[in-house]
């Protein structure tokens, strides 16, 4: 039987000539600075986008946690879409790893404006937390793939700057996004304070996301990680695979992207499904008239795996380990639901 | 020219009764536990809301961030209103001294329901933090003074216990919740884990606020108290005007109602006013056509102080200090605006 | 019989004139800044130590946990004698509420140099936590009332500066060091960035500290004293007794220390005493043949009140509640051990 | 030149074999539970040492702050050796992640007994915290590899034991320790109720550290470790080569031993060298006629790399890609110092 694991984007696994350049990879120990791989990885997806410096760390929580902690102090609050996955996904790491208090917009999928956010600035008395930072998250996970154009965040960050604030990105799928927008990479440096850019989900990489900032918020941002218990050694094996994958999954992310579109059409016209959230990238949510945890067990007796994200809601991830002949097995099951 | 101020009922300066109660105060070392008046406050609270035991704090914020920490632990989540004093006044204190995330609910002048709190309570999963704390606030301040009675308390309770929630209660204004619905002090020791009670803001004493709970909660309450600062020696003199305030300022706070009851019919009738909030207890919230800063000014030109809680909207609060014969005055001024 | 608490010199009860001061006190609502008899205390409090500002606290562990705060951020360490105050009786406060490692010193009876300071200063390392503060306590209690000479700080303050840590006096007791070491207050201010002042030990006080720092540091003092509860309302019946305190109980510190002497020569002249240390202030430290839990109550059954601090150790602690005849009384049970 | 890196037992590289294990190692989404390597890896290791379940995490770090985090609250204390790793080679993490106090003993060279640790529990007391884990590290980094034998870990365990706390190893070199005292494994689970073990140091893996403990410990281990940030997706790769580890390079830890000795008794008969530490695994401390650095440079020119540990103290540690040409050249530098 067809297997197809749209459960997320994280569930990939190396390529073979991704494996090939891991194997392959120069490593040393990174405490002591001596790994060339991860140098190189940081250097590169710092200049891809903009920014001074790179810090590889092991997850994307980690580099959105310390992030929040390189940009605010305790006695803060940062100011998020509810929905945002650094404060609904993350553990409760904002209150726990930095002391803050989160402010929460209701953004439209996920996405706000400068309108939204300048309200809830609080002004300064000794009752409210100082507002100090903004995350952005872009594409939104649960607002289904949402993006935010660079045209959309300008106003954003030109009230952040106004206002003394930071402006954080969660960019776990950030190339999602530009390959939807079309807008280039280079340009987010100009917006953010800091960007955090996931190498193991739409890109491939088995394990890993880069916090890209300026030099003094990145050598901060070592100290945190030592204390996180991020410092790895040799991990230039796994940084290897992030190289790789800058290289030679960006561009192919269109497909994913096409892949949703093709599905989302044919969930679109199925009797089983009430509404079809719109899809602009690789993620797509959709309504179903049963129970989702039934229609979950119908597709996973076809070797159709997904998830729940509401008692009716279900969501496909789309990503590099789901070929064509997947989707049209996908589109298939789909018309029978 | 006659002067009234509605900037909140912790403006209250002590009666000469009270003065003299705490004049005659016997007190001594509370550190050591020595203090008998602290000791008396502590005792007949707890037995007034069928609690076991009590803790005096030098504010109403301490006692509500104690019981927080007594309730959670870091890495959980506490479920409150989205005005909730705890987490909107309290300078960030629920992830500040406790390392805890909020679950924020929208409820109709921040009375919630447990049918609002049952699908926020987090399932077990790593990446969600563990829920195990509702507060409740009665009166609603950021709700206009609204009150729950226990019948709506009831529900909410209940669910707690069987999802094994905490349930604290933001009391505040407890004894203006009472004096509106008719519902016993000695009955919220059912429902409740924790109670916070005022005594600095209708009850009219200078400073504090007594903690609720049972023996083992107060105990470890003990401890955060201390290291947060709150351990007071011969505090005594200020828990003997709570004494008596427990003593003889609860009946009164009906006259603090009907005068707030005039004042909103006379704000109702007002061209230069678009909205009064209905009026339960001691506060007013009411929108202006003008800006609520310029509407400000005129009124404190007439002697009358007031905050505003918005750009359109003023919160008169009404206590002990505001005799019937400045109620009268305010009235006249709010006819001439 | 005579009773005698020799427990601390925080027992004391206010005197009439105190208690008349108290109950004459023009007071307000604090929060809003309008007790004026709490802003009095405050200014004069700083300008007698030379320093910019003052903020009225309910205990000394708040001035000085809120001054760790202000003086340090996580992932910092502070350096302070392994008796202190700060470290050993505030609850485990500095981890705490500042997220501050602590690096422990063997200073002689409590008090530092800075040649022993100096090596205790982390490199910059992500594996070290950053050092950022240096905590005295002037006089020391754990010392036994030890007491710092402005000229033995002098070089402390200038390391501090050079090396760009901060500098606090946990100032419990400094009326009592300055009594016994003739330094003027006022000079305090050149070498502190913070001050603790309590006024509830020997100076008669029933409750509260004066924090006193720049301006600067007081602002963001009065967001910590928030988060943490310390915010009182009507506070200056209690302000209004620090300011009597500073105005009458300072000179008569002498006398405490002259009774501390006459108790001191009849320890060392008893049997039943092994070791009595030095006596520079208050407090006496002196070790016992037997255990000291059995003199404690020997003691006691001759209305004499006191602490161990280890297995065979006992602490007096002098103040203005032991007036002469109880000193004779102390003297004569001491003689008869 | 011969090239010899003595910095550490981080430095070591994969050999052949691990690498081409790390190469055919299944992988899956370990945060979906699905990477088997990773699980394999956490099951040997638990059993390997008699305990029920383990967690790999990237550092030992993190096994330890979670440790750390698991058997404590904030307010509590730990106790551990004023040389310990979690308490100065972690960026101050005890405070910072677990908002815990340390107290501190003067092992010899490290080690703690029973006896120093008793008189050091805190009593029930307000102004103490409370004291809940004792930490011990076995090696002894900063005591130059010393190794506690089970027979003295055994009274420390029943002490905590009797007085309720949790007893924590460090068990960065544990390998070591094991190699030298002739202890099992499996014995250590008896004792224990967590152990980090770290197989990036001796073990010669590239990254990685199992923590152990019961099953109820390492399920909520996994909530701190994915709020830390040290959830990782398909990081098999990295588990194969621990796995190996555990297979191939245990026993070979005694040649290290071996040239650790052999090295040390050149040391010892240099007259550049004023003092050796007792070498009993693969760590040798000893300390110079000149400054340290000026020692560093001439074994670099050498081809020797190492790290002073104070201003006349250097640090050897030998590994597994120190071969035995290269004791030979180090032996023959150290001759001509």
């Amino acid at each position: 039987m067809i297997t197809v694991d749209l459960r997320s984007d994280t569930v990939t696994k190396p390529t073979a000539g991704m494996l090939e350049a891991m194997f392959n990879a120069k490593v040393g120990d990174d405490v002591f600075g001596d790994d060339e791989t991860i140098n190189q990885l940081e250097a590169k997806a710092a200049a891809m986008f903009g920014m001074e410096a790179g810090i590889y760390c092991p997850s994307g929580t980690m580099t959105n946690q310390i992030a929040i902690k390189c940009f605010t102090q305790p006695l803060d609050e940062l100011i998020a879409d509810q929905t945002a996955h650094v404060y609904r996904y993350e553990g409760g790491g904002i209150a726990f790893n930095s002391a803050v208090s989160t402010r929460l917009l209701n953004g439209y999928r996920g996405i706000l404006t400068a309108d939204m956010i300048e309200p809830e600035i609080n002004a300064e008395n000794v009752h409210y937390p100082h507002t100090s930072l903004v995350v952005l998250e872009n594409t939104v996970n649960k607002g289904g793939g949402a993006c935010y154009t660079l045209d959309q965040i300008k106003p954003i960050a030109e009230l952040c700057q106004q206002r003394g604030l930071k402006l954080h990105l969660d960019g776990a799928r950030i190339f999602n996004a530009l390959a939807h927008t079309g807008d280039k990479a280079y340009d987010y440096g100009k917006y953010f304070d800091g960007i955090s850019v996931c190498l193991s989900k739409g890109l491939g990489a088995p394990v890993g996301s880069v916090l890209l900032a300026d030099k003094e918020t990145i050598k901060y941002a070592r100290r945190v990680r030592k204390v996180l218990g991020g410092g790895m050694r040799q991990a230039g094996f796994l940084a290897a695979a992030g190289i790789y994958a800058l290289d030679h999954h960006v561009e192919r992310l269109k497909n994913d992207h096409a892949h949703a579109r093709i599905i989302a059409e044919a969930l679109a016209a199925s009797p089983a499904v009430t509404n079809v959230l719109p899809v602009e990238t690789n993620i797509i949510l959709f309504d179903t008239v049963d129970l989702a945890d039934a229609v979950l067990q119908k597709l996973a007796a076809q070797g159709i795996h997904a998830m729940s994200t509401d008692k009716h809601r279900i969501r496909f991830v789309l990503h590099l380990d789901v070929h064509p002949e997947q989707v049209e097995h996908v589109v298939s099951v789909v018309k029978s639901l």
